[in-house]
């Protein structure tokens, strides 16, 4: 083992970061990376902050903290790896148990032994197969060509209209950074929303916040071709006909991982197109370890096999597998719970585990929740989150979340996501001792909130409905009773205007004589946030009602057009 | 049951918290608040912010987030719940299921019925039985009374020196309101340092903070008089004889559970002072609840009872006993792990779970890591985190966390409260899928990369040293040989000098031969944070020295003076 062979194949995220902990974890490996790129462990996750001008300097982006570009020679100066760039990995001999690689500037042909070997290929974007693909002015977002390529569109400040296509995580972080580049964007989803990590109420709500700072949000519509002038793009055809010009198109509808050479090997491959590995990160070849976005990953909650391209994941893998590879099975990978987050302008999108159909399909009792509330108290300037929980009716597992808005999405996911990994209930959550002061929360946290107004719908004291069940039951001929328990004031400030009766809650036990006569007409209760709206409906249960609802996460959940 | 007698006697947090579930859960029920104070439900860790002028509008203290004052009459009309204000309760009468009241205004004398009673009597500032305590001049920031002095002290722009007495939570909050005052505060503290919440090496480095600040910091000294002139506070006199010359001294050396009305009525009072109550809320007699600062709680990692007075806990505490009251027993409140958090300035510092001397008391094989390193890529101006992680050596699990610094210590904080309650191991955390985006965190999470840490160190991969122990060791005759394996431009910016040699990582493999002679000598590693550090110890290691260690967290865990 001491004088262990070491091929890296693969030098952006899980290579680099196999290669220097089997570095550290054997000191006399031999250990050689292979890059097809001309760079080395580069900030895939940061291109579209440079497109966007979070910051200029491009050497961020290869470099290390202290501004070292972590070029072949860093790699053997600090890491004592070899690292050949411009270098493709075209064969793997498993019998012989070497790599056949060509450097591409000579094309030479260099065969490099391993004991243990570590697949790290990626994923390459995906293009459609469309007329104009080539069109100078089509682009994607996956290389730092393409960051380079954007980047001076950004500088050079001639484009002025851009079309995205896929509204998903990089659709969404493309799409602002052109957007801060003084483009006007429209973004393109075929599905019918964007984020489909979200609920589609929460979904629509970031559509609404993208359309509020004038970017166009077109779903359920696909492009059916680049329309080009001269070879250069001039606009975007729309499955439905539209016809958008625009001198610039990015393409961000996913990835798929690299998995030719592998299975050109014999590789085993699964049904979600990545190499398959167990928990120790290894193939079907107990020599050949891979990690990153060229495998598949277990979902811890439900067991099957996913494509989880995620920057983070990479890293994780790839130091397993380096563990694994020097020093045995013994270190786990234990899986994912699909954990993402995306910046929107100033609002954040995240989601961990579940969504509430996934968990029906994995054969869960599901129970869901929307809470809106803010993240801070008023007096500090706390800012709205607006929430889903998704958890199992049996067991009261926290099975997914996922969080929206101007507040700190971040933490509420990564809390949510330690809950989801721990295994806690929601009883546990209930009553969980986060911190708390006011710079920083709620004194009942918004994700402590989220499972008290959980706790209530399972105990069946609240019949909580979405705001898309209003919408549609509000245009119905029997319409239901709806109820607005604010104040006159904040009535005249904002209103749904869907046929809603205003009774503040202070005043409600004195006007139950304005409600239906029929005890049994179905009453929806709503406030601002639907804590009022919840009181509104004990109220109103006490008095007889038999079919009183509650509209969840009341009008700041609501993603409709409204009154006022 | 539905026509249930409820009387909560206390009206700060748990109180009207309390009132407010009992009367969701039960629409018939009377319920009855007792609050002895003029305000209901007020914000009471708003407070230092109220006074440091984050923001000006004092209702925003007292009212719904819609400005509604929470006063007898919006209790009435919203809730249906009865509220005494400027009422005592001055005897629990259990043979009779009574309370006895005092108007305090009027002096009248009234009996309330209960059939469940729910005590939240709080807690009270503890002031030290010395001279000159009385003083006009010498305030706590507890009360709201508190609050509006202090305020006001800080609109009349007259005082110009302030003593903070204590450097717990309160009193660094005061003490940061008091300098947004434009105060010169001095921090008074009788123990080693302050914040005892946190380990020493990551207090000394908040204590630091505040000195770069301009707040001065007095250590291992308490106050042994307040000195007056003319009936009002000229200065305080400390143990060792100083005397600091104030106009202001704001005393925070905690608070004692108000048990005075238990105990008479012959409830069982515990060993940290407060009322005795299971994890239901329920005290020693079946009839009656208890919650918030007048209560111990259990310890969730140690088993024992403790007093835990943070207003998170008491919301909590309210809403089970509330449930319990209403529905007979089966909520559970599980106990507190200590989760706190305080700003201080443009730092943050929090901790959760135990400490290693909590942990060792416990009875845990215990081994800790400090990480120092930025929450955020570079690119998008991360900010320095400098965490401290315990865990049990055997079983592997996390027991404590502690961040402090200008980065994002409250997800921290909160990302680890869930990982110890959730019972996950180093390895889970190791692998942990949290949301990553470069605007939220690194690619390997900073609470994921001290798990890493902790991981190398349990596993034997590195030798961990604190600060602390580099700080005595070079003062010894034979001091151990140091290495900062950073660049030479970094030196140059900034150095401990305390006799440190400078070898760049990247040249240590050539420059092995300045290393001791003494292959057994004791060699310390570190660089800015002691990730270089940690692969130079590595590679020394490998040349045959066998007393190899690294500094934890490098320079940025240095908590001492530097030459640079």
């Amino acid at each position: 083992m001491q004088n262990q062979k070491i091929v890296v194949i693969g030098g952006s995220a899980a290579g680099p970061k196999a290669a220097a902990k089997a570095r550290r974890l054997n000191m006399s490996a031999e250990i050689t990376l292979i890059q097809k790129s001309a760079d080395l462990s580069m900030a895939s996750c940061g291109y579209p902050y440079y497109v966007g001008g979070f910051f200029d300097d491009r050497n961020m982006l290869l470099a290390t903290p202290t501004g070292v570009t972590r070029d072949p020679g860093f790699f053997k100066k600090a890491k004592d790896v070899i690292a050949y760039t411009r270098t493709e990995a075209i064969e793997i001999d498993r019998e012989r148990k070497c790599v056949k690689c060509q450097h591409l500037d000579s094309g030479d042909i260099q065969w490099v032994d391993y004991d243990k070997l570590i697949v790290c290929t990626g994923a390459t974007a995906k293009k459609p197969p469309i007329e104009g693909i080539d069109l100078d002015g089509v682009s994607t977002l996956v290389s730092i060509q393409d960051a380079d390529y954007l980047r001076k569109i950004r500088d050079e400040k001639k484009i002025r209209r851009a079309v995205v296509v896929g509204g998903g995580l990089i659709g969404i972080e493309t799409c602002e950074a052109l957007h801060l580049a003084d483009i006007e964007v429209t973004i393109v989803e075929m599905l019918p929303e964007i984020l489909t990590f979200l609920s589609s109420d929460l979904s629509r709500l970031v559509a609404n916040h993208l359309q509020s700072k004038k970017v166009h949000v077109i779903r359920e519509n696909g492009v059916s071709a680049f329309l080009g002038l001269d070879g250069r793009l001039s606009g975007v055809k729309l499955q439905n006909g539209t016809e958008l010009p625009c001198e610039l198109a990015v393409v961000a509808i996913g990835v798929t991982p690299n998995v030719a050479l592998a299975k050109k090997a014999g590789l085993k491959i699964g049904e979600a197109g990545g190499i398959v590995v167990d928990k120790y990160m290894q193939t079907s070849d107990a020599d050949i370890y891979a990690a990153g976005d060229c495998v598949e990953s277990l979902h811890m909650l439900t067991g099957k096999r996913v494509h989880a391209p995620f920057g983070d994941l990479a890293n994780l893998q790839g130091r397993v597998a380096a563990e694994n590879c020097v020093n045995g099975n013994h270190a786990e990978f234990k899986g994912t719970i699909q954990t993402g987050i995306c910046q929107v302008f100033d609002y954040a999108a995240g989601a961990t585990g579940m969504d509430e159909i996934t968990a029906r399909q994995a054969g869960h009792d599901v129970e869901t929740i929307v809470n809106a509330s803010p993240d801070k108290p008023g007096f500090m300037q706390g800012k709205l989150l607006v929430s889903k929980m998704v958890a199992d009716k049996n067991s009261r597992k926290i099975l997914g979340y996922q969080s929206i808005g101007p507040g700190d999405v971040s933490k509420q996911i990564a809390t949510a996501a330690m809950a989801i990994m721990g295994g806690m209930t929601v009883d546990d959550i209930a009553v969980a001792d986060l911190p708390y002061a006011p710079p920083f929360s709620l004194a009942i946290d918004h994700f402590i909130a989220s499972a008290h107004i959980m706790q209530n719908k399972l105990d069946g004291h609240m019949k909580g409905v979405t705001a898309e069940y209003v919408k549609e039951r509000v245009s119905c001929k029997d319409a239901p009773f709806l109820l607005d328990a604010r104040g006159p004031d904040e009535y005249e400030q904002m209103r749904l205007g869907i046929g809603e009766v205003l009774i503040p809650l202070g005043a409600l036990r004195q006007r139950l004589n304005e409600l239906p006569d029929n005890k049994d007409a179905e009453i929806i209760c709503f406030c601002k946030i639907s804590l009022r709206g919840y009181e509104a409906a004990l109220i109103i249960q006490h008095a007889g009602y038999t079919n009183v609802k509650v509209m969840e996460g009341g009008i700041m959940a609501w993603s409709y057009p409204r009154e006022l």
